[in-house]
């Protein structure tokens, strides 16, 4: 049905006649048509809500970029919200709680979230692959359940998520519980998208690095992995762990097909712990600042160590809102016509 | 003529009857009595600038936590100010630069620093170096010139310091006449903390983990390394590279005698690629709020892991503020009667 399945194929380990490529945070402010498309809404919550706008803003890197896949525009935030835990999004700030977790009677208020309640991203969805029209797959996606945990605990974003960690040492069988519910939400959620549309499925664990490995794995991809094992086999699945560096070899124990790296990760590191898994990655952002040859030059050699097979390109976290989109559009470009 | 000199003597590669301990951030607002010596002053700038302030915390940890080594208490940013671009510390918030760097004729208007400029941290590490009166070694330390150029450039913190990264990207050559004039005042800076009474050095490169390994190396290791080199055989250095899980390997190949760890790597595999050093580090600091029972058994685990030869105990990172004061002393007692 899709005529261009590039990524499909490449995270399902098959033959590709060229890397697939897309961009983190490509609906995104880079895209001055998105600029255009956000001031229609009132707020950052009011335009997440909106099926028709948040289709809007995921084709337009489609059209514009040229890119081999779109993904629904939404914030991994709606879980939290969905569970009971409203948030604000503060210009140049980020997200805010007014609302935290702090005892068993918080975790206990807290519902698991359906289907219904988050009836607004299936409508984007439905909307989104009509309007591509099958012209490439469509990414759903969600925060991993540790990342969402820390904005829970922590009320807003943080450089340490020093809170959420001290939830974690000193209430660890609570933090479990507050994670399972996490959990069982994220997969109501996700298998919905698929039943919405959505073709491949991308796990943001923003906050990965900031724990060490031993607690990564207690609090973290224990979890990933169980919302892996409940998309399967139904579509492909990304476990992007920011930073999460010391965890590769884990993380290809898990169902996922395909593994995201940030841009601190050697690719033929990951290669060695990874064999088994597609890897996704991993140009730095600041890379797309550089003049035209450079970045055509690095681009090329990021490219080459990664090699064609069992391999999407991207960046190694998302787009920065500065960047020029001629810029990017240029990347792009590099990949798609490597041989 | 130290009393105790384990510190030296694990930095040195020799055997000591016990693991030597101190704590990153060990003069700060953990200690009520910090926060009292703090409040003497105006500003923080002021306080830094106080001889007689900073070798009263220096001293503190010594004698209400027994630490093995005192660091001096100072600030990594007293280097661009004496290079002629001054700061301020805002309350919550950090440092502060009214002016950044962005082009050739602000590079050029930099001045390298003599020890002179700095005169006020040399005083301080000569009271100190009374205070101690020989019980332990004191620890002298500048930021790595990667971090110092980081702030320069983007004139307060950053979760990316993209603007930071962009000069690299876009004016290499400019980048590096920044950062060997920064080297330069570094040299300049720890050869007079030695001559001072400094026992060991410690490089802070606080920001290493935004760069990717051919970045770190082009643009923070090779300039760490040159004052690794200007500062033998004076005195053991410490090379603590925050974030850069990738340059274990050629951190070792430096003439530093210590590398410093985050608790994101393992100390095995911190041991198989750097098998030639000590190593510093790594416990999580978010450990010192667990109870009592967790803190001992972790505490104990790592010191497992690590051995007691070439090892020095620390945690990944600095004390955070809101951490009680008798769980760090805990955790130093651990060490201590570690067998």
């Amino acid at each position: 049905m899709l005529k261009n399945d590039l990524l499909l194929r490449a995270a399902k380990g098959q033959e590709t006649e060229r890397v697939p490529v897309w961009l983190m945070r490509q609906a995104g402010r880079v895209l001055p048509e998105y600029r255009a498309t956000r001031a229609k809404a009132k707020n950052f919550i009011e335009f997440v809500k909106s099926p028709e706008l948040a289709c809007e803003v995921t084709v337009q890197p489609v059209d514009s970029l040229g890119v081999d896949a779109a993904i629904i525009f939404s914030d991994i935030l709606v879980i939290p919200e969905a569970m009971g835990l409203p948030y604000q999004m503060i210009e140049a700030k980020g997200p805010w709680f007014e609302n935290t977790v702090k005892n068993k009677t918080d975790v206990e208020k807290l519902r698991i979230a359906q289907a219904d309640d988050l009836n607004y991203v299936l409508e984007a969805i439905q909307l989104t692959k009509k309007e591509l029209n099958n012209r490439v797959p469509l990414i759903g996606f969600a925060g991993a359940p540790w990342t969402i945990f820390a904005y829970m605990i922590e009320g807003s974003g943080s450089k340490t998520f020093s809170k959420a960690k001290q939830f974690l040492y000193t209430q660890p069988e609570l933090a479990h519980q507050l994670l399972e519910k996490i959990t069982q939400s994220t997969i109501n959620y996700l298998q919905a998208q698929v039943k919405a549309g959505a073709d491949l499925i991308q796990l943001f664990d923003s906050w990965a690095g900031v724990l060490s490995e031993k607690m990564f794995y207690e609090f973290s991809l224990k979890y990933m992995s169980k919302i892996c094992d409940a998309l399967q086999p139904l579509v492909p699945v990304t476990v992007f762990a920011k930073d999460a560096h010391y965890a590769l070899e884990k993380i290809a124990e898990t169902h996922c097909n395909t593994i995201g790296l940030d841009w601190t990760i050697s690719p033929k590191n990951a290669r060695q712990l990874a064999p088994n898994k597609t890897l996704q990655g991993n140009a730095d952002p600041c890379l797309l600042y550089a003049d035209e040859k450079k970045i055509i030059s690095e681009t090329q050699e990021m490219l080459r160590t990664f090699g064609k097979h069992r391999y999407i390109c991207n960046l190694g976290h998302g787009l920065y809102p500065d960047l020029d989109k001629e810029k990017v559009k240029l990347f792009v470009n590099v990949v798609k016509e490597f041989k």
